[in-house]
């Protein structure tokens, strides 16, 4: 299996991102040396997704800590903590951003010398990174076996190695349940308004050699009716205590059209994503720029002056979750219970 | 209200059209006086939508017989053949285009001199176009007793003005509440891949001044949970003797999700729309160029090589139907009964 390379990665005093401005045309990279480049690919989305985000601001901070030419622990931790500030204003909604930075600092404050503070730096944030890919190769342990050969398994949104450091947490499984011979096939919801099925997740199946076939979003229904679907796989924003989880706008409509079929609905997501205090009602919807929706890539398709609603996300309520796949195993219904177990509650 | 002038009309030897290529940047006409420019406007896409397609071809004969230069009844009627049969090459598979030029066709033959077939050929063109736009006033007129005062509708693809000669068929019920003072607003779902939904019935409904807010497909479960929708209507290409209605990719998964939070969900549709013969299996549905999924006016938003399924439409079970709206009335479940009472079957 031909898998995509590492979205983002560290290579003596650089580091390589795929640069997802061009996909899906052509599989380029950038290479940062320094913060400012760094800062720019996040704010360019030339990198996205929260975890490929965080370890890419890690990295970023990697970069200081590498060429700085600080002469005490102070004058260091003032560059690390210019830079983080610099790369904090790159996407200021975006938590994995704020907690792998935070990460990297506490390693900085910890260290013992000046030497000792730049080799936790790069350290820790090689550590953020290989934990992303740990924890996706765990889901995808666990989640390839929901998957039998010869199943057909529809996905919206990308939710694959393209927004994480490898492998995703959605396609993980899709890429362990390949590696083992399995002979599947995706449905990729193209996902509107910014086509991430169509950008992102058609383009890293078909480059790994998985079939893969792109659809418009109104068309599940027609395909789990005409064609049938085995499985469906979605990532997750955030997950609450109940098991609401909050994803791509267009996952509650493909929850409950997989629900009148019959079609096992599972959300794909590291524990990470539970958010255990908030309620429903404490979760705001972003409401997005409607350049989103009346243009595509600067083309415009809808009127002038016509008003226009974007939501980012939507909230799927957990009776529609026959599960949640994570890094520690598969959570079975009644969530709430099972959500509860795992951590402790 | 500002409603748009007629999708197609005849003026003193002209035919005028809404040149639907141009919207929604700009509403212009095109002109046409001969039937090569009509059959242009018609393969070019200028005009689109069964009824207006239909009413446009036989204008496209009323020309020939306008500027007709025979000399006797056999001249003339081999004009108007030709004509026919370069109308019919236009868009192979429109029902609509065939009906009405056969219409006209009967006209001539039934003509008495030369000077009658012309008159005959002119007044069945112009009765074409005056019977659809009464057909559409009767269904707004049954319609709009569905809709009351502060309402929402949402509504699919473009089942408008510019699909037929004027008002629509699921516009007609909201532009007719709308005249009647009914205070409503409309959803227009945008409609991949085609968007009609953002280039059309956006269009039309913004220029009428009827406040219409567009949503990409995959928020129309969102819009109904956190906002409420109170009625869903959606047109029909065919109908079936039980009530199955085929129309356009996406409709069946909005039946569902308007099922699943309890909007009625109409069908809107000229009785003509009916197909007593066939059953579900007969109807094939017709798969569409990929380019319309992976590109978008010429941009492209997909990997090359990647599968695609672009099914243009979908069936949906007389199960999700609240009613069908025709000109001669609602038809209410159980549908196979009301449709046999409707037909005298």
């Amino acid at each position: 299996m031909r898998i995509l390379p590492r979205t983002v990665r560290w290579e003596k005093g650089k580091v390589i991102l795929i640069d997802q401005t061009k996909l899906p045309e052509e599989l380029t990279f950038v290479e940062c040396e320094d913060v400012e480049c760094v800062a720019r690919a996040i704010e360019e989305m030339k990198v996205r997704g929260a975890p490929a985000i965080g370890a890419t601001a890690a990295f970023g901070l990697a970069l200081v800590a590498y060429y700085s030419k600080a002469e005490d622990e102070n004058e260091f931790f003032s560059e690390v903590e210019k830079a983080a500030r610099r790369l904090r204003r790159t996407r200021p909604t975006a938590v994995n951003l704020f907690w792998a930075i935070n990460r990297v600092m506490r390693a900085a404050k910890a260290g013992k010398s000046l030497q000792d503070m730049r080799k936790r730096v790069l350290e820790e944030a090689l550590k953020i990174a290989e934990e992303d890919v740990e924890s996706n190769r765990m889901i995808g342990e666990y989640g390839q076996e929901l998957i039998e050969d010869g199943q057909t398994i529809m996905t919206i949104c990308n939710a694959g190695s393209l927004a994480t450091v490898h492998l995703g947490t959605v396609l993980a499984p899709i890429y362990l349940a390949w590696e083992k011979g399995k002979k599947i096939k995706v449905i990729a919801l193209e996902t509107r308004p910014v086509l991430q099925g169509a950008r992102l997740t058609a383009f890293e199946l078909h480059y790994a050699g998985i079939p893969v076939t792109l659809i418009v979003d109104g068309a599940s229904g027609y395909v789990m009716r005409e064609i049938g679907v085995d499985l469906v796989l979605v990532g997750a924003d955030r997950i609450l205590r109940d098991g609401t989880i909050f994803n791509k706008i267009g996952t509650y409509n493909l929850a409950i059209i997989s629900k009148e079929h019959g079609v096992p609905f599972y959300s794909v997501a590291p524990t990470s994503t539970f958010d255990l205090k908030s309620k429903r009602e404490d979760v705001v919807i972003e409401q997005r720029n409607p350049g989103e929706v009346i243009e595509i890539k600067g083309v415009r398709i809808a009127p002038s002056g016509v008003r226009v609603l974007n939501p980012a996300f939507d909230m799927t309520p957990p009776e529609y979750l026959a599960g949640i796949l994570t890094e520690k195993g598969i959570l079975r219904p009644p969530l709430m219970e099972s959500i509860s177990n795992l951590f402790g509650l």
